[in-house]
């Protein structure tokens, strides 16, 4: 394979005018594929079906301390539920909040809380006169987007490929004390897979943050959301290392069952010191009555406990494995070697992450959505929806069929090849 | 019967001789009832046990639009359920948003919202130095808690029996610009069970507020929570009262399923003016990807129409109607006349309220909780739980059986007549 970047001009319009072929050709097939959002497939959704059969009308409605869960009571989630949250994100019962079906609602409360009410009595962050988050990129566009909703100045951190640029945290947070947070999936990252370094885990758990309201956001989508059986990445627990490093209440980690059961019907949680707890519960008494019990019960009688739900994961990757590499053969086969653009295998998540050439990103994404290959916006893992190379692109395989992402992948480094060549042919 | 205030000292102190041996009698029973909060009982949840057999693993998740219920989407809520809460709301389908399972949580979201991003391009209220809640008491203590929490000054408005007294509610919203809201439960009130007149709906229609971003918290919790089939309540449409008065975008109205199915696992929504569902969306995208539309499609299937929902209501009001009556007829029997409180018999909702002599409120819970009856907390329903005549007991039939109401209100009255004695003989 010859370089893109060191092909003369008339290669380059010679290959050019042979892609822009196959481009026509497969903008005749009317395709339309979707591979914007991180959806889980029919086949996924079809995994769960089952629990749907645990709760119905002839059921104990009890939790195992025989609280009935069609009524009022158990603010923070039924024992049961919260063992089960907690198994899965590696912390104790005692640290665990269960909230409803979104764990992104999770993190904005928990956001809007410090605005209104600080963080264990610091002045609110409406009082301030700046607030800043720091926000690894590429990242999870909801993240930004709720900093952004409340006005929070945000600042990208580069993504190395064992996590965030430490040095450039260390310097941020230990110095300034404007910064009250930053943005984290410490596993198989959205969107790029990478997972952090026990190091980088380390490191965070030891900053010393110049803010004493500075919180780590440590969002855990994807804790037991692996691909290969063989391959299952381990974090150290952020909440145990910023205790062993003297700043026990730093931490909040988030989880949900979106990607496990049902999008928009499972259970989400958060994971954090018992004095955090005993805080957001001030917040949370006042807020709601309690959760949907129900909907708790029917999670944990379905899943039993963390070996029933580690065991489901593994049909979601059986599901999910094949789409991943779909993308990733198409990238092997036909990018390799030229140089046009970067991604990193993952192991786990619901995402792949491509760094093109500088300034095609926006142009790729255009030219897929042209043949009927719908991405997310370019920009959109960045902070204000501004990727400053216009880079990344954000693949979700999930919800297309292989044989759709198949269809897919191979518009795409298409258009990766056409926009590569422009780019050349421009210089 | 000889009311107290005309007994002499003899003829108390004989009276309240007898009174204690039966309350010493009572409180020998060692019974543990509890009227303290209005919790649906066994046979209320009993209803609506099969509407859990409505979905099951063989189920079509699809709305009748053909979107899948288990996956991401429909931010506002599935059309079904749009429409079914928009009937029980008596508004259009436009006018709502369906939320999760709390209107309580739908509530302080608002409240939170409006303080970190004010109403529809006001100033944040968080901003601002001063901002008032008028609070009609006795009231809902949730409510009261919500602005508590958020640091809003409250302002006691005296309930008469047609609804909160307009000319003081008149008197502040026209003229304090630091007024921003006021709480209502416009239909069998929390806790008086006080319906609001034509006339009071249409004033509160016709209010001019100082403040642009005054709005009306009208929490519809009791909107079809007859009691008797024959007397049902009808109270104006807010929202179509505000139109015609030129104030489209005054109120919010609240409502859940909470105690029509079940108490945490139901289904709540917003209704209000088109354009301020098109600002609630701007923080709702942000906060969520969705409510647990299987949830949503769970209750449409189980009602399939307002018909449905009204029916069902009928059980309940069957159930709760004895229990209401256990107490009334207690009252009616054993304090008529005797000049020691006043209550009001209500039509619907959850709460049976009940004035003592000033003074005498705290005393009675005190006793009844000696005696093994628990009540909701004496100041409970005023702001800062701070009732100023100490006099309003909120009284929660709903829980216990028709027996232990008639054993709790056997207590009740005991303790009414002991502490009014008191209040007279310390005279």
């Amino acid at each position: 394979m010859k370089k893109y970047k060191d092909m003369s001009k008339d290669e380059l319009l010679t290959l050019k005018a042979a892609l822009m072929e196959e481009y026509k050709e497969e903008q005749a097939k009317g395709l339309s594929l979707n591979m914007a959002r991180g959806k889980p497939g029919f086949a996924q959704l079809a995994l769960s079906m089952q629990m749907l059969d645990e709760i119905n009308s002839k059921s104990d409605m009890r939790t195992l301390l025989g609280n009935d869960t069609r009524n009022y009571g158990d603010l923070d989630g039924i024992g049961e539920c919260r063992q089960l949250m907690a198994d899965m994100m590696e912390v104790k019962k005692e640290n665990i909040i269960v909230y409803g079906n979104s764990s992104l609602n999770v993190m904005y409360d928990t956001v809007s809380r410090s605005m209104t009410h600080g963080v264990n009595g610091s002045t609110p962050w409406c009082k301030l006169d700046k607030v800043k988050f720091l926000c690894p990129v590429p990242g999870y566009d909801r993240h930004f987007k709720i900093t952004e909703f409340f006005g929070i100045e945000m600042i990208n951190i580069p993504m190395n490929s064992d996590g965030p640029d430490m040095d450039l945290v260390e310097k941020y947070v230990n110095n300034d004390a404007t910064v009250k947070g930053i943005w984290c999936v410490p596993k198989y990252s959205n969107p790029t897979g990478i997972v952090y370094s026990d190091e980088v885990v380390r490191r965070f758990a030891a900053l010393k943050p110049a803010a004493e309201d500075f919180r780590i956001f440590w969002d855990n989508a994807y804790c037991i959301h692996h691909l290969y059986k063989d391959q299952q990445a381990e974090i150290p627990n952020i909440l145990e290392e910023c205790e062993k490093a003297g700043n026990p209440d730093m931490a909040y980690m988030f989880a949900s069952t979106s990607k496990i059961t049902f999008p928009g019907s499972g259970v989400s949680a958060i994971a954090t010191s018992t004095t955090n707890v005993e805080f957001i519960k001030q917040q949370l008494t006042v807020q709601t009555i309690g959760h949907d019990k129900i909907n708790q019960l029917r999670h944990t009688r379905f899943f039993k406990n963390i070996d029933g739900l580690k065991a489901h994961m593994e049909k979601h990757a059986d599901i999910l494995r094949p789409k991943f590499e779909a993308v990733l053969n198409a990238f092997d086969q036909e990018l390799t070697g030229l140089e046009i653009g970067s991604w990193v295998k993952p192991l786990g998540g619901y995402f792949i992450s491509f760094d093109a050439l500088e300034g095609c990103a926006k142009k790729i994404v255009a030219m897929c959505k042209d043949a009927g290959v719908v991405l997310t916006g370019a920009g959109a893992t960045y902070p204000y929806g501004k990727d400053p190379k216009d880079s990344n692109i954000r693949i979700a395989p999930s919800f297309p069929s292989v044989e759709e992402m198949e269809a897919a992948s191979k518009i795409f480094v298409l258009c990766v090849k056409l926009a590569s060549i422009d780019k050349y042919l421009e210089a």
